[in-house]
């Protein structure tokens, strides 16, 4: 097949921008042959660091994310960064894509930032699993460092954010009186916590909330945190301000995981994640493949009719895929 | 089987709030029998007005809510109410059964109002088709009005809201810079907006960029509101004002939908989606039972491992249960 040709690999495996923005494409949309592409892929996986970032809207993520990316990307450092940014914009604003450009010319003259923007789920496969998909082909490309942000706090952003290798939850002063909402559903995903916007009235209230919400737990869900106490960064990421002290926790976290020997247990816990979602996507997939959209529609029709009820035709369909 | 048995049916179906109660539980968590359950119940269902609403943390959902529900409960509406609050509190805090418990004791007078929160999506099914479920037992148990709130505006709250008949994104002034970002991704699935806290400063221009991106677009993506502007209906839900301007607003879409004979079509939409949601659960528990957990755990480790790649894993599996 063309597109799993040494070409597109080899490219993408040179360093060309090019080839990646298209094989990112051809994984989003699930163009033909993004399966080949993505096992030919993998073998040269592994490498990068993912950085996962979520946060309510308005936290400041991307700039945060932009200075990140520009530390990381200094003499000092000198890593390659790719930035997966999930946003829920709809097409219907185009807003995604504006984004990216906008962010683009920021880094224009770089070409050790590649930044992708994803709007939406494809018809077939969740966004979290398109998500680890293109930062498969980030990770495959050779890029040293990928950071994802999400917005938002929903389950979704939780799955995204889980699957990288260090998860931090940016929370911001004078949320609200929902704070503690947001708060609660994301308190066990969290690695670190930055408080961004930290120059504000209310740093030290969201600072003081965490703690108490740390003390209550006798200890995280996650068991791989048993031995860290996620610590708080306050940052003022429009002014640069708390940038490195941030990536001394990541880097405290990430040493925290090779002293403990949890990098390893961590994987393969995100993998089961991952498997299970991909075997849900080709498993509806494969049950479509015997449902076209007519007869779907017409499913749809009769139950909305009460001809038909939905339970016991879900029952029947999967019945009759097994015994083929 | 006993779950089925009529005694809970039709215990149900006669208003017991206990029987309710525990029909949920069976459908939310999947309990022995979940299935059945809801075939005998599919057949009293299609009467019951379903809302959704959604909007950000912080947007008064649950108060606007409840002076929703008291609108409808009074002497020249009197309808009996369900409400169901998605809430991505994690179990970690407990928060979801907490609020449950305050909210109830404004109302534990009134047997007319019977509310349910649903914090987490279970380890079999997505949060969308559980609330889908429950939403089921609720208009199955004869309750007039059914009310969906969702905190949080992420891909998943989208899929929740819009399996409602009428769909209502509550907004406030002041969200700060990423209100944008949140309105656009929301803004194909309002039937009719909500600026809450409107006697907050911002409200108006909250309203005028609403109206800007409505008359930006040349029409709605969905289809079903090709001739219908939503309207924006402004409250302040803590002092119940615009209550019954929403209320007339909702009963003005329910009245389009009539007119215009849409109902049905959006009824078959909805099924559309949610057949969907059903297969791709049934499917991948269809896949579980071939695969243990111990299995998964191995073929995870292999896969950290790079021993093995997921894509071709997930093919082969899929296609092993083809042949069965």
């Amino acid at each position: 097949m063309a597109i799993t040709s040494t070409t597109l690999v080899d490219s993408l495996r040179a360093g060309d921008a090019r080839a990646l923005a298209r094989a990112i494409s051809v994984v989003e949309n699930r163009q033909s042959g993004w399966a080949d592409l993505l096992k030919a892929l993998f073998p040269h996986t592994g490498k990068a660091r993912v950085i996962g970032l979520t946060g309510p809207p308005g936290a400041g993520k991307s700039t945060l994310v932009d200075q990140l990316a520009k530390y990381y990307r200094n003499k000092k450092e000198n890593q390659t960064v790719g930035i997966i940014a999930v946003d829920p914009t709809s097409p219907y604003t185009g807003g995604a894509i504006l984004g990216d450009r906008i962010r683009m010319q920021d880094h224009h003259a770089d070409p050790g930032i590649f930044i992708r923007s994803m709007a939406t789920r494809g018809s077939l496969g969740g966004l979290a699993r398109a998500t680890a998909d293109v930062a498969t082909v980030l990770d495959a490309s050779g890029r040293d460092l990928i950071m994802i942000e999400t917005v938002g706090v929903g389950q979704d952003e939780v799955e995204i954010v889980r699957l990288a290798d260090v998860t931090i939850v940016i929370l911001v002063p004078g949320m609200g009186d929902d704070v503690q909402t947001i708060k609660a559903g994301i308190m066990e995903i969290a690695d670190i916590f930055v408080i961004n916007k930290s120059d504000r009235e209310g740093a030290e209230r969201v600072e003081r909330e965490i703690r108490a919400m740390q003390s209550l737990a006798t200890r995280m869900p996650h068991q791989i945190n048993d031995h860290w106490t996620p610590p708080i960064v306050k940052t003022v990421a429009s002014q640069g301000v708390g940038t490195e002290e941030l990536a001394e926790a990541i880097a405290g976290y990430e040493a925290y995981l090779k002293k403990e020997n949890l990098a390893f247990k961590k994987n393969v816990e995100n993998w089961q994640e991952r498997l299970v979602e991909m075997l849900r996507d080709a498993m509806l997939e494969k049950a479509r493949a015997q449902l076209d959209g007519a007869s779907l529609e017409r499913y749809a029709a009769e139950i909305a009719q009460h001809k038909r009820d939905p339970y016991s035709l879900v029952e029947e369909i999967v019945e009759k895929i097994g015994h083929r």
